[in-house]
């Protein structure tokens, strides 16, 4: 493990064998990492289905001119930009409203074609100068955004509240609901303020002031500007925590219906301005915010959802028949449906095998030995418990679900 | 549609709303068009697990040091340069060698470890400049690399002849079989040929010379050196085509673990170097490909292992009481787990309802209309076939899921 590496998420990942660095802010995703994340896309794309999201997969390499019609190809500084050997130039993909706004006027003429939302679950780029919270801060890392567009700003606040609720969903899904809060930010030209979604872990890098009475919390930019009153309830029990923002939404408005002049045909024949919204959840940050919140002194703890497989089965058999005994719990398991990963190295110590599985951080441990075979048993233990029980063999699979479903 | 799409498969793909191009060699892909691209993604990546592959995803941004580690910087022209607000330069990966093993490098340490293969699926930048062929030849586009990692030039051998059964096998899958053909291409220091997997399509962009004794081809870079004789079985028939690589795969020998020194510990302790080969699927050109293959003068026609959906139901109701059977129709199906799309536009004519279903190409198009419901029936017609037939509503999921069948 490189030495600058600071952050908890990245150093547990990176020695758990979930993620590999290859620079400061890009990893690699390795096999359980993967898994991992793609249960996470998994659990984001039902929610955003759920709420009449259309899923498409955008490019990366975005055409100077997209990004000049909207006037941020200078203003946003953590764009990459490069050229092609025709010396044409192109930005990689920081946010893609200059992608999605000409897109979606190609398709939606009319009133009939609104509301509509489109989302992707894709890789964007950041230049981003100090990527030093692992997984937290990437410049090049996974992202769902969904933009959604409306006929007037009534429907867009209407679905804008609607999307509030789909995010908690979200984050309780992950495992990270009670510590999540949605968080006053700073608006823009159409709205007073964006929201956030912070989860609360003194990794974070955001301080944000939860409401005792509500919970909904302002974040440190606008604090002073709402003289610390909870501008949900007038609250004033404001208090102070460090977190990690995992999500965003924001109401565009016509900002950049305007730049392309996207309009649509009203119900009178008369063209108006789209009314736009997005809504982001950082995905790889989601699953460093998870190692953050989900971990102690020995490893990882994944919630049971976004675990990379639910049983680690550890074999500390020696002899011929037991580890053949060991190989048939293994495809008992795993032709029961169960996510296995099964330890059967025979050169390393139980200590070490016991370590690497709290490391890991499955949500069950079920260990085979010559003792547990003596009784015609297998030890379980559930990851973050500290008593295991025996379970005869003959009621494995009954025992083991009851386990993960407990 | 931009008049300089020439592309028979871009041209398909755009008029059916299944793809949007950004600019030449770089597409949007659309709700449909994502759900194609997924279900080729899924057979690829079933088959390269079936081959022992584990799967990670490496970064796209990579830095320039691990391509001048194998003198590739200056060396590979299609490879799009950038810089860091330090500037640090990077690339944007092309090919994933140059990640992949000094990744391996990490893990592989004994040949304990050995063999190992490795794989993504992700997306793959190349300044391309001539990005004409619609999705055949992108400049960002889709592509499943795998590599695999052997202590010796036998065990590759044996891998590598393992591959092209799996290769066959994907092809097939995906509609492709019979007409790809495995086609001997120039090697490099660490073997005499490399091959390719070309499937024939007058839209291809390569020349092929297929054997009429064996069906293994050459290409036209080395049909002379070769003679004219087919080097696996000695025939000298050898019929001229155009068509698309889908695939390759190619023995990398020593060339990348040499420059990065990789080397693996053997069973007496002395220190060998890993001998790699790589396996690469253009996803999105495979997309492409199977566009320029199963169409016809009216659209696309979807092998249905690939259809972004299995049914096209049509409704030309306009009385409430019809139009309510055409919505219980949809529900019967959906509900029956059969992916259908539904078009219940009310302003559209028949004619032009038709001609975009026919244009959509997915296997089986249902019609309700006030016609086929004085029968209390549908119509079912296959894509790709001329004829009609009636089936009886209350015998709807039978006949929709023999047709699907037959």
């Amino acid at each position: 493990m490189p030495k600058d590496e600071v952050s908890v998420n990245a150093s547990l990942l990176m020695r758990a064998g979930f993620v590999d660095k290859l620079f400061a802010g890009v990893y690699t995703l390795l096999p359980l990492g993967l898994r991992v994340m793609t249960k996470i896309e998994n659990i984001v794309r039902a929610q955003m289905n759920a709420a009449l999201g259309q899923e498409v997969l955008m490019p990366a390499l975005h055409p100077r001119d997209n990004w000049d019609a909207t006037a941020r190809w200078d203003a946003m500084d953590v764009l990459f930009k490069l050229k092609d050997s025709a010396d044409k130039e192109y930005a990689l993909g920081a946010t893609h409203e200059e992608i999605i706004t000409p897109l979606a006027q190609k398709f939606l003429i009319s009133y009939q074609d609104l509301p509509r939302s489109i989302y992707q679950i894709q890789t964007k780029f950041r230049n981003e100068p100090r990527a030093k919270s692992g997984l937290l801060r990437g410049r090049e890392f996974r992202m769902k955004d969904l933009y959604s567009f409306h006929a007037d700003e009534a429907d867009l606040d209407q679905y804008y509240e609607t999307m509030k609720g789909v995010y908690f969903q979200v984050f309780k899904q992950v495992g990270l609901g009670g510590i999540t809060h949605i968080t006053f930010a700073s608006g823009g030209a159409f709205s007073k303020y964006s929201h956030e979604f912070q989860t609360i872990t003194s990794a974070g890098e955001d301080t944000i002031y939860v409401c005792a009475a509500c919970q909904v919390a302002v974040n440190r930019e606008i604090i002073s500007e709402l003289k610390s009153v909870c501008p949900e309830c007038g609250g004033t029990e404001l208090l102070e925590h460090r977190a990690i923002e995992v999500g965003n939404i924001f109401k565009l408005g016509t900002r950049f219906s305007g730049a392309f002049d996207f309009r649509y045909t009203d119900e009178r024949g008369a063209l108006r301005p789209v009314v736009m919204g997005c809504y982001g959840i950082g995905i790889t940050r989601l699953l460093g915010a998870i190692v953050e919140v989900h971990h102690d002194g020995r490893g990882i703890v994944w919630p049971a959802a976004v675990a990379p497989m639910s049983v680690h089965l550890v074999s500390l058999a020696r002899e011929a028949a037991d580890v053949r005994q060991a190989d048939e719990i293994y495809g008992a398991l795993a032709r029961a449906g169960i996510e296995v990963l099964y330890d059967d190295r025979q050169a390393v110590r139980a200590g070490e095998k016991f370590a690497d599985s709290d490391l890991f951080g499955l949500p069950l441990r079920v260990v085979v030995s010559a003792k547990t075979l003596e009784s015609q048993s297998v030890e379980l233990k559930r990851r973050g418990r500290e008593e295991a029980i025996l379970a005869p063999i003959g009621n494995l699979l009954t025992a083991v679900t009851q386990e993960l479903a407990g």
